[in-house]
């Protein structure tokens, strides 16, 4: 039997890590093999091309060649890991995937078709079964974040409110415009409480 | 005044990076300022590309994946080098360009549309304003990149007769689609007269 594809998405610290664990716990807790994995990266060819993505300084890489080396790192991604794991029965939990490049390259200007176009090409399109925006305040985004990390130290973080704010903007309108496939997670409170919103978003799924 | 975009093109020791060299120094004897770079490669970011997409197993990336990093890589190039120096009024011989992916990723199964398609979002589409395709019998190159190499070491080195058959009638096909920018140059014999042949072939586009 088919496994299942999800994402969690959204800003800077929402949570997104944090409740991929979580999530894979009650799926595991349900007796669903899960696997967490994440983007840009998780496979052996896509976190080579992350290394390339993440270092240097914020203009490293234009907007189109940056959505290259995204739309390349999943097509790895992909093809090596994704498509093989629900294949083969498992849940898969994406740690950030198509919409995030839709949101950030968005943000800097890239045509929202044209993000779509190298995911069909590098990734025959491949869409979760279900994908999580987790929202959150602005500001407790960036607190939670820095508090995590100290100082902001990739190349993403170091962008301004106007940056994030086009980023939150672009998700909205993601999960506008694909209400089946895309829910909108209220991402404030405890942990345990957004685990589980995210159980209950993803009921109609589970077997 | 703008400068000259030229590329040179052809199966493995055809005499590309050689006569990449001979060229740069007949134009310069025009008093022409030339510079030479390479594919993949030719600006920092690319070059990091590179060695991506030239070490590892031949598996490494799907065809997908690597037309992917060729346009990301190409992308950088044109933006960091090559547009510069041309728009400054250098004269630039760039070693293998985006035919190059057109004749080896085609003869992987990718459609010329869809290579055509990347780099147009990646590099607006900039074509040489003269490309030269060395031709030479494929036992001849072979023969001249062994005697070079020793044995062949690298991913696109590391291929059957076959599939050098089909990147030589891609580049036959590209040759004859695009006559006025694309001529295909006679690369046996001496090197001096494949350099005469290809000054020859660009006298129109000299000041
Ligand atoms: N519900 C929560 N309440 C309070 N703190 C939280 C909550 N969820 C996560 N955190 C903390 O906030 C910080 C950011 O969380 P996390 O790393 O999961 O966010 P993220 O969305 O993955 O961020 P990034 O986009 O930077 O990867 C971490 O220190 C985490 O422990
Ligand atoms: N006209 C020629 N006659 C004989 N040998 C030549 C000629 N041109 C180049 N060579 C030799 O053939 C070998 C291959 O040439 P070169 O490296 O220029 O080919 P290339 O097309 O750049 O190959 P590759 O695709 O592997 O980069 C080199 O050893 C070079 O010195
Ligand atoms: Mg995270
Ligand atoms: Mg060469």
């Amino acid at each position: 039997m088919r496994g299942r594809f999800l994402s969690l998405e959204g800003g800077e610290g929402a949570g997104k890590s944090t409740q991929a664990v979580r999530l894979a716990e009650a799926l595991e807790a349900r007796g669903l093999h899960t696997i967490i994995t994440r983007e840009p990266g998780g496979s052996e060819g896509a976190e080579a091309i992350r290394a390339l993505l993440m270092q240097g300084d914020v203009a490293r890489w234009s907007p189109h060649a940056e959505a290259l080396l995204f739309a390349a790192a999943r097509a790895d991604h992909v093809e090596k890991k994704i498509r093989p794991a629900v294949e083969a029965g498992s849940w898969v939990i994406c740690d950030r995937y198509v919409d995030s490049t839709r949101a950030y390259q968005g943000a800097q200007g890239i045509d929202d078709s044209a993000i779509l176009a190298l995911h069909a090409f590098g990734s025959k399109g491949l869409l979760p079964d279900r994908t999580f925006v987790l929202t959150i305040p602005q500001e407790e985004g960036a607190a939670r974040a820095t508090q995590r990390d100290g100082a902001d130290n990739d190349r993403f973080a170091a962008r301004d409110h106007a940056f994030h704010a086009g980023v939150a903007a672009a998700f909205e309108r993601i999960a506008d415009a694909e209400p089946h496939r895309v829910r909108r997670i209220d991402a404030t409170g405890a942990p345990e409480s957004v685990t589980a919103r995210l159980m209950e978003s993803l009921a109609d799924l589970l077997p």
